[in-house]
C-alpha cells in the first residue's frame, strides 16, 4: 500500500477504505506519510467529498487512536451535548445544569474559542477559581456528586483528530462534512455518554451557513453516533444573529447565571433560553427511551426545574466541586472580572432592528480580547459585548444598542463604531419578525 | 498575506495573483509555507484547475527561482527539444545531430527516466565514457564545436521547480496542465534556447491519453514561450505503441545509430523517422522565422543530412566531445554493453498484430532493469526490448515478437510471458492499419 496510490483514488473521485484511511492516518501519527501527502488527501476529500462510509470509518479510527472514558460507574443515563460553534452561545452553561437538576448525568468534554465562536472552558475559567483540567476520575466524581462537569479534553482522547485538526487548520481544509462529523463524532463517542445532543448551527455566524448543509451534517454525525451504538438527536438551529445578548467569556457566565435565576422566559426574551430547553428536552427525553411526545413533557419538567431555582443550585454546585466561586450565581457582577472601560452604543437613527450579524459582532468581540485570532492567543475574560436589542425591536435614536465592556478607551470606540455600522435598522435585507431558532431537528 | 488564506481562495474555485503565488512558493523554498500548505493548495490546483495567467506566472517565479543559461555567444540559431515522455522515444538521439548538420545549435537539458518511460540521459550513458553534467562553459563549448550538446541539467536552474515537483510527486498532484506546463517551460527557458520544439505525446503510453489532453497542454506550453518572448511549436504525437523498437538504454542508442547509417526509411519502418524529421523540421523552419510551406522544404534538407552521414557525424563529433567512444557510431554492439541473457519471443498465434500497448511494454522494460520504479534507483544499461513487430504487421505462428535482453534467464521468462500476452493480434480493439504518428500541430 502505498500513500500515493491512495491519494490518487480519492483525487480521482475514488473512495478508500478503513484499513486504506487507517494505514494514511496511523502513517500521518507514526510519520510514514507525510504533512504533504495528508494535505493532499484531505484537500482531494473537501472537494470530491468524503462518502458515509469514509466518514464512519475515519471516526473509528479516530476513536481508536487514544483512550476513551467510561462512564459505566455513574447512575443514571449519560448524556453529552456539543454545538458547532457560534456567537453568544451559552447553552452550556444552561443545558448542564438543567440535565443535572432532572436527574441527567451531562459530561461534557469541551473546547476553547477560536475566531469569532467562543468555547465553553474559556468562559467558565473567567469564574475565579474554576478548573477545567480534570483527570478522569475528578471528572467522574464531580458528576456523581453534581450530575455535570464541564472540563477540558485530556490529551490522552482521540490524538489523532488533534493531529489531523492542526493540519487542517493551516491548510484550508476544515470545511469537509465528514472530516468535520468525524472529529466531532469520534471526541463524543471517546467521551463515552450513552446520549449525545447535537447543536448544528446555521446561519451567517455559523462555520455552515446553509440550512440544508447543516441538516446535512446533522443527519451524518446522528448516522455515525448510531452506528457507534450511540443515541444521538441533532438540532439545526439558526446562527444569524447570536442567540444570547453577552458575547464575551464572563459576560455570557452572568447572563447564564441571571437567566437561571428567574423563571425562564422572565424578561420577555427566549432565543437563548429556548434553545437551551430544546437541547435539553429532546437529550433527556431520548435518554429515557422517549417517544416524540416525551419531549413536550421533559421539556415543561426542564421549566419547572429552571423556576424552582433547582437548576441555578446545579450551577452552583458544578462551580463549587470544580474549585469556582459559587458566590457567582448569586451575584455574578462582584464575582467575575470587570473590564475597566464601559460604554454605550447609541442608536445612530430609530427604527426596527432587522438584523445583528452574528459573525460581524463575533468578531468584533473577539477584537476586544474575548476571542483568539490563533489557537495560542490568550482570552480576556472581561470584555466583550451586551447587546440590549435583537432583531424586531424597536429603538429610538440614541437608545443603547449595545454596551461594550474594554480594556482599553481606544478599543471600546473601535467596538462602538463597528457595531453602530453594523446593526441594521429598517434596512432593506431584514424580515423584522423574530422567528424561532429551532430550524429542524434529526433523530437516528 | 496569509498562505490559508490563498489556499482557501483556490479550494474555492478562485485565482491567485503572480504575487501570491510568489509568496507561496518562496515561502515554501525558505519555509515559512508547509509541506502540508503547498500539498493542499497543488491539489485544490490539480483539481479546481490553474488559469493561463496562473500558469504564465507560475512559470516566470519558477523561472526567476534560480540561474539561466547565456546562449548569446552562440552563432546560429538555437534550438531546444522536449518530449514530454513515451516509451522507446530516443527521438533526441537522432533530432540533435539532425538540427546540427542542418547548421542549428541544439542546446539539451534532459533529465532521467522514471517508471515506465525513458530518460535520454539513462541512454546516453550506456555509451562508455559519456559525460552527462558539464559545467556551462563545458556545454556551450561542445555546442559551438558541434552545433548539439545533451546534458544533465544543474542543480543552479529553476531549484523551485524541483522543490515542487518532489512534493507533487508523492502528493499524487502531477497531474495538472498548469502544473505540468510551468514545470516544463521554465525549464525551458531557463536553458535560453530561441526556438524549443516540443513533442507532447497522446495515448495509453503517455501521461496524458487523450489527444485533446495532449493539444491542450500543447497550447500551453506554446503560450508560455511566446509570452517569454520564445518561439515556440508543438507536436502532439501518438503513443499507443512505442515509437521505436528498441526499448531500453543501450538498446535505443543502438537502434539510432542503426537508423542514421541508413538513408531515412531505408528499412522501411517510419514512426520514429518521422516523429525525428518533423520535430527537427518543425523546430528549424521556425528558428528560421519560415513560414508554413518552409517546413516541407527544410524536412527535405534534412533527409539529405541523414541519408549524406553528416547527421551520423555530427552524433559521432557529439559522443566524442561528450567523453564517449566515438566507436559507437560504427559498430554499436561492439562498443555498447551487452545483457547476459537474450531470448527471443515467439508468436502463440499467426494473425495481423493490431496492438503493441505502450504502457506495460514500457514498464516490462522497466522490471527489466532499464527503467526505475523510484528516482534514487539505478538503471541498467544493457537490458530492455527489441521489438521485432509493430502495428500492422502480418505475423507467422513461432515467429519472434520481440528479442529479450536480461540480467537473467528468470527476468528473460517473466518478460517473455508478459510481452506474449500484451501483443494483441487480430484483436478486437485494434485498427491494423499503421497510422502517422503525428497527430496535430500547435504553433503560435
Amino acid at each position: 500500500m502505498r500513500a500515493v496510490d491512495l491519494i490518487a483514488r480519492k483525487r480521482d473521485h475514488g473512495e478508500l477504505t478503513e484499513q486504506e484511511l487507517g494505514f494514511l492516518v496511523s502513517g500521518y501519527l507514526g510519520g510514514g506519510v507525510s504533512d504533504g501527502q495528508m494535505a493532499a488527501l484531505l484537500m482531494a476529500g473537501v472537494l470530491n467529498g468524503f462518502t458515509e462510509d469514509e466518514a464512519l470509518a475515519l471516526t473509528r479510527i479516530l476513536l481508536d487512536s487514544g483512550e476513551s472514558l467510561d462512564l459505566s460507574g455513574l447512575r443514571g443515563p449519560t448524556l453529552d451535548k456539543h454545538s458547532t460553534g457560534g456567537v453568544g452561545d451559552g447553552t452550556t452553561l444552561l443545558v448542564a445544569p438543567l440535565v443535572a437538576a432532572a436527574g441527567g448525568q451531562l459530561v461534557k468534554l469541551s473546547g476553547r474559542g477560536l475566531g469569532h465562536t467562543g468555547g465553553t472552558l474559556d468562559k467558565l475559567e473567567s469564574i475565579p477559581g474554576f478548573r477545567t483540567s480534570l483527570s478522569p476520575d475528578e471528572l467522574l466524581a464531580v458528576v456523581a456528586e453534581v450530575g455535570c462537569a464541564v472540563a477540558a479534553q485530556s490529551e490522552r482522547l482521540v490524538p489523532a483528530d488533534r493531529a489531523l485538526y492542526a493540519l487542517r487548520d493551516v491548510t484550508g481544509t476544515v470545511a469537509s462534512p465528514a472530516l468535520i462529523a468525524s472529529s466531532v463524532m469520534s471526541k463524543k463517542l471517546a467521551a463515552g455518554a450513552g446520549t449525545i445532543v447535537l447543536d448544528v448551527k446555521a446561519g451567517d455566524g455559523a462555520f455552515l451557513t446553509s440550512v440544508e448543509e447543516a441538516e446535512a451534517l446533522a443527519r451524518l454525525c446522528v448516522r455515525i453516533a448510531t452506528a457507534a451504538g450511540r443515541r444521538s438527536v441533532a438540532l439545526v438551529t439558526a446562527m444569524d444573529e447570536p442567540l444570547g445578548r453577552g458575547i464575551g467569556n464572563a459576560l455570557e457566565v452572568a447572563e447564564a447565571v441571571m437567566l437561571l435565576r428567574s423563571p425562564p422566559h422572565a424578561d420577555g426574551r427566549s432565543r437563548l433560553t429556548d434553545v437551551a430547553l430544546d437541547l435539553a428536552a429532546h437529550g433527556l427525553a431520548l435518554a429515557q427511551g422517549g417517544s416524540d411526545g416525551k419531549v413536550a413533557q421533559v421539556r415543561a419538567s426542564l421549566e419547572d426545574h429552571w423556576g424552582s431555582g433547582r437548576a441555578l443550585e446545579r450551577l452552583r454546585a458544578m462551580v463549587a466541586a470544580q474549585g469556582g466561586d459559587p458566590a457567582v450565581c448569586d451575584d455574578p457582577v462582584r464575582v467575575l472580572p470587570a473590564a475597566p472601560v464601559v460604554r454605550e452604543v447609541p442608536a445612530p437613527a430609530a427604527g426596527v432592528v432587522t438584523a445583528v450579524p452574528a459573525r460581524a459582532v463575533g468578531d468584533i468581540a473577539a477584537a476586544l480580547g474575548a476571542g483568539r485570532a490563533h489557537k495560542s492567543d490568550d482570552v480576556d475574560p472581561a470584555v466583550g459585548l451586551e447587546l440590549k436589542v435583537e432583531v424586531g425591536d424597536r429603538v429610538a435614536r440614541g437608545a443603547s444598542l449595545a454596551t461594550v465592556h474594554a480594556r482599553s478607551q481606544e478599543a471600546a470606540d473601535a467596538a462602538a463604531r463597528g457595531l453602530a455600522d453594523l446593526v441594521e435598522l429598517d434596512g432593506p435585507g431584514g424580515d423584522a419578525a423574530p422567528a424561532s431558532p429551532l430550524l429542524a431537528v434529526v433523530a437516528s
